[in-house]
């Protein structure tokens, strides 16, 4: 079975994670979220892209949620006594990767052959692909005004009330190589419990995209990020609720309604069956929280059983 | 007494500490070489003025010559397990220093300009000029072909034998904003114990600066960078040697005669006289290894001294 994903960051990548371990490496393409993406010092940093790669590669600090294990923060440290902003927490490894794809960007290499290099260098053998070569940043539209991603996301913690997203330039970008033709041959298409506003939807937005996705035979599904009315991760509950939506996985089944073939939620969630199902979405209830890599490929696992 | 000092790395971050000791603040330059700048990893590195500023600050590695003292390599470490080449050691609280220059240079702040905003960050009052804003890297001419100069200093350990060296660009550079001005102001320049041919070399190669110094009617004074015929740090006996010439401070004294008033020799050198009053030079022995903290402030006292 051929396997393709869309990824934001934490949810997507250790549903990544845990599908590397009972999909077989060629038939596997993760395709991840860069609305994210930002410059930082001069250095491009692609954060979703980089959780996914660390996470698959085993170097992902579980307790963050972002950069690497065991990092240390002296550059960024040294930056700050220079009077530097540092509310980006980038630690020396990670910097390193962008320091990396930064000089490789300038050099005019795209960002799905950096990426490639990057996973190649780290020794990762699946197949992870930007949504996107092109610059899409997302821009929040929230009540204290119009944010970077960045800027909404850590500098304010989430914290203004948001009104909607755009994700710049977006109608002239074109996915990355490689992310239609996956698309194509992909048997089985797996939407990451990731944030349906600023981690799927970017990929969904990028021209193309959509139309494959309805087009694709493959059996779509996709995995709640919300359990029991709490996100697992990130503002996806807070921005159910400023969008004046129910805080509910079913909520996030009636935004993916038009593609998606099952929706799957949290045990706990059995109950929004006939709720889910009135949007002419298949339903199942599973034990999502993938809190120990033993559940992220116990997921996987019933997940492709589920679709073979 | 208002007194500026030409430097290249060590020998002249050291002698620049220690007059930094000795004259007020406000009265003393640095105007310091930068045909040693180049590019790393898209960082902008510029080592003998990084070397200036930090000895100034107390920062610098008194083992090493270069970066800042305790420093660690974790970015470096991470680059070189991407592969990526690593024979220039860039430590991660230099990489600070760097990222901030890049940054700054991109956003078209003048070399000068940022040198100043580091030097306030950093805590340095002293005014440290570079010799110019343009990029005018330094080529060495070698019998296994022409080198950038970082590539013949550290990845080739200064093997190649020299037959000469090239300031690309150097015709149209012009001197760094308060260069020319403070040579004007100077009651006394000294020129520290650096390189010839790579460190005051490139400074005096910038069009107008040289003209400037012999029209000074300061005091000229040169402290060798050769005691009895051993360079104390770098390639400069070497350097004297591939140029045919013999490795003695009288050597250096011939290549300064067109500007300097007096020859500084060590101690040791003190049988030189006859040879370097023959060239027209004002000749002086003194202690001139700067081997402790107490040895560069003694010989800037007595370099003043001297000059009042």
């Amino acid at each position: 079975m051929n396997v393709l994903a869309l990824a934001g960051g934490v949810g997507g990548a250790k549903l990544a994670a845990g599908l590397s371990q009972v999909v077989a490496q060629d038939d596997l393409t993760i395709v991840v979220n860069t609305g994210d993406d930002f410059d930082w010092m001069g250095l491009r940093i692609c954060p979703d892209l980089d959780t996914v790669v660390y996470t698959l590669a085993g170097l992902d600090n579980p307790q963050t949620g972002w950069g690497v294990q065991n990092d240390t923060f002296h550059v960024l440290d040294s930056l700050r006594s220079m009077g530097c902003e540092a509310w980006f927490r980038v630690g020396d490894r990670d910097l390193a990767t962008h320091l990396f794809r930064t000089r490789e960007l300038q050099a005019g290499i795209s960002l799905s052959e950096v990426t490639r290099a990057i996973c190649r260098k780290i020794g990762i053998g699946i197949k992870v692909l930007p949504m996107t070569d092109s610059s899409v940043p997302t821009i929040v539209d929230t009540d204290e005004g119009t944010l970077t991603f960045q800027d909404y996301f850590v500098r304010r913690k989430c914290e203004p009330r948001t009104r909607g997203f755009t994700f710049r330039g977006i109608e002239n970008a074109t996915p990355a190589p490689g992310v239609l033709s996956a698309l194509e041959c992909a048997n089985a298409i797996i939407v990451c419990p990731s944030n349906p506003f600023v981690s799927i939807g970017p990929i969904l937005a990028v021209p193309g995209l959509k139309p494959a996705l309805s087009a694709s035979r493959a059996t779509v599904v996709a995995i709640s990020p919300i359990i029991a009315g709490r996100a697992v991760k990130g503002p996806t509950a807070r921005m159910l609720g400023d969008a004046g939506m129910a805080v509910s996985a079913a909520s996030v089944a009636g935004l993916y309604r038009d593609f998606v073939d099952l929706f799957v939620v949290d045990v706990a969630d059995e109950m929004l069956r006939p709720q889910v199902e009135s949007l002419g979405i298949g339903f199942r209830a599973l034990p999502i929280l993938m809190d120990t890599p033993q559940s992220r490929a116990a997921l996987a696992r019933t997940l492709i059983d589920m679709l073979a």
